[in-house]
């Protein structure tokens, strides 16, 4: 028999005996979906039923379960895995995902991210210090204008360059003409500093579209791509992270994926959502709202995810926190404090109040970084 | 300028004022996601940016607001129009979207079934009535069991025969020698009965696999496909829908899309997740838990799936609602009565109890609805 792998779940429930049963019904329900009485003897009872591991109270009326599941209901896909961890259960209320222990068997099936933060450093070339990225916006404008945003924008120091999550096919800008422009924008910047800004497009369209734009990308000398896994679902990433003919660092955005974590009785956490899921799906960066933004992320719901993306013993190699919304040179430091040098420090929309000289707060905020740590 | 789509949002705020602020702050979020005074003049500030059409009070603190939205932002992706709809506003709490409103450039772009009720009544030869749908489980069973509870089951007068949405790629039942299995052991139930059952495969797997398993199930002679969105995200419902080779009935699943709906405050209503999204992106039936099941969906909100999934006038043609959970022979007339005609009941766990004999509940469902009908 494989070493299962374990999901923790926070119940609600009016006493331990009333846990103890919901915890048996998710057993139930993530796998085999059946009364307990008609559970087939042997193989499926044995090995594919749930198998509730522990059930621990933490205040009155609620419950950490910890349940075991076998690696055999997963094969090695990953959206089967999200089905076994929370794929009915998710439609419950009072149960909420805090954790998931991969175990032996899946572990070795699901690698996580190809670069981590080590590789996108040495791809930057940023070896030491935080990373600034300036976003392209708005919507609406077409590919020159973004191309001549990208080009100030890493000339002044950027690290690396996303498109805004909401530049998709537009016909004003559409992803190849974008692509090209920005990416070709990007390498004379690059040329005239000798640096290696990396410009990650927002690989959307169409489903059947999306990995065939991140080859595109790709052979345009982007340095990355940017997907929406609340959107295309997280086994696009996967397939991304490990294709070779890819082979570019990933950046995920929260798009279409808040509902998950804002009640605290129900979902996922934050850090699993924003750290493990995006680790067990192969990002590099993720992004999340920053505390002190417009979205209300507490302090503590950022902390948690920082410490899930930059763990050492997490799924596979750490990757980059990514914090959005309330950047600037004067929060800068605080913000140094809080994610420490291994984050990406997105600069958003207020940029573009800098019109043609965008480039002096990018360069003023590389300069409060590097002061910070050299 | 193009006709406009429209998005109805319920806020919560302290005044109307607050509301109207709110309002404006969605507006430039779902665009171009910039501070007001950076908007671009001209055709970013006229046609790109949200236009807030209507703020209303509902009751103390709680307001009803639409906002129009340019169809160039979309371009034709559904990927992109969701993230107009809700990608960034999903993560702010007292935000709920409650109604879309396509407009007419959208309309055509988003045909919805390729079925409908109608489509699936044809090929199911089933013109008037509820249709009967048994769930093939449990996970860890082999594809030779699968067959045989299906060929059972189609015996007995079941219309459609779906896959338990756990069922993927594991090793027991792989995807093809189940598809194959379950095909061929309906067909020959259909030829001892001249009636036409359709079997619906879940087409789960890796993102890469799931529309060449589609095209396989046709291949094979499936009646349809099971497809989970909230894993794979809506677009391949929308990809296969438009696929001449596929050229299947879709059924999709609620997995992974729970924590959209179960809170009053956000995420996205019952009737616009399982009934208007369900028909934009191409279902044909939409399942859905039932009240008194063990998801804790109320009456009125099952109500309101149903009705969105067969209002006439809703995005394409009516499609069937198909509730699962509590059903059975008892309670079969007052489902008739809640859900009218047009709907696919499921079957779920509880039919294993009967073994060998799992034919006798079938058939006296069917006898009940028949009995309603005629």
């Amino acid at each position: 028999m494989s070493a299962r792998f374990t999901v923790g779940y926070r119940l609600l429930a009016p006493s331990p005996q009333a846990a103890a049963e919901r915890a048996e019904g998710i057993a139930l329900e993530q796998t085999v979906e059946v009364p307990r009485d008609v559970v087939t003897p042997g193989y499926v009872e044995d090995e594919i039923l749930g198998r509730v591991e522990a059930v621990e109270q933490e205040e009155e009326g609620r419950f950490l379960v910890r349940i075991s599941y076998s690696p055999d209901s997963v094969a090695d896909e990953l959206p089967q895995l999200l089905n076994v961890v929370f794929g009915n259960s998710s439609i419950q209320k009072g149960i909420r995902v805090v954790s998931l222990d991969l175990g032996e068997a899946l572990s070795a099936r699901f690698p996580g991210a190809r670069f981590g933060i080590a590789g996108v450093r040495a791809r930057a070339r940023r070896p030491r210090g935080g990373l600034i990225c300036p976003v392209l916006k708005p919507q609406g404008s077409t590919a020159d204008e973004l191309a001549r945003i990208a080009h100030r924008c890493a000339l002044a120091g950027a690290d690396v360059i996303k498109d805004d999550h909401g530049l998709a096919g537009q016909a004003v800008a559409p992803f190849r003409e974008r692509c090209e422009k920005v990416s070709a924008a990007v390498a004379r910047a690059n040329g005239e500093t000798g640096r290696a800004c990396l410009y990650m497009p927002n690989v959307a369209g169409r489903a059947e579209d999306l990995h065939e734009n991140a080859r595109f990308a790709r052979r345009c000398g982007a340095g990355g791509v940017l997907v929406l896994p609340g959107l295309f679902g997280f086994d696009v990433v996967r397939r991304l992270a490990a294709d070779a003919e890819v082979d570019l660092p990933i950046m995920v955005h929260p798009s279409f994926l808040g509902s998950w974590v804002l009640s605290d009785s129900f979902g996922i956490t934050h850090a699993l959502m924003f750290g493990t899921l995006m680790r067990l799906a192969g990002a590099d960066i993720s992004i999340f709202p920053n505390v002190g933004g417009r979205f209300g992320f507490s302090e503590a719901e950022c902390r948690s995810i920082v410490r899930e993306c930059q763990a050492r013993d997490g799924i596979g190699q750490p990757i980059f926190p990514s914090p959005g919304g309330g950047m600037s040179v004067e929060r800068a430091r605080d913000m140094i404090g809080m994610y420490g040098d291994d984050a990406v420090f997105l600069l958003g929309g207020s940029l573009l109040r800098h019109g043609a000289r965008i480039g002096e707060p990018i360069a003023a905020m590389r300069q409060v970084l590097d002061d910070l740590h050299y």
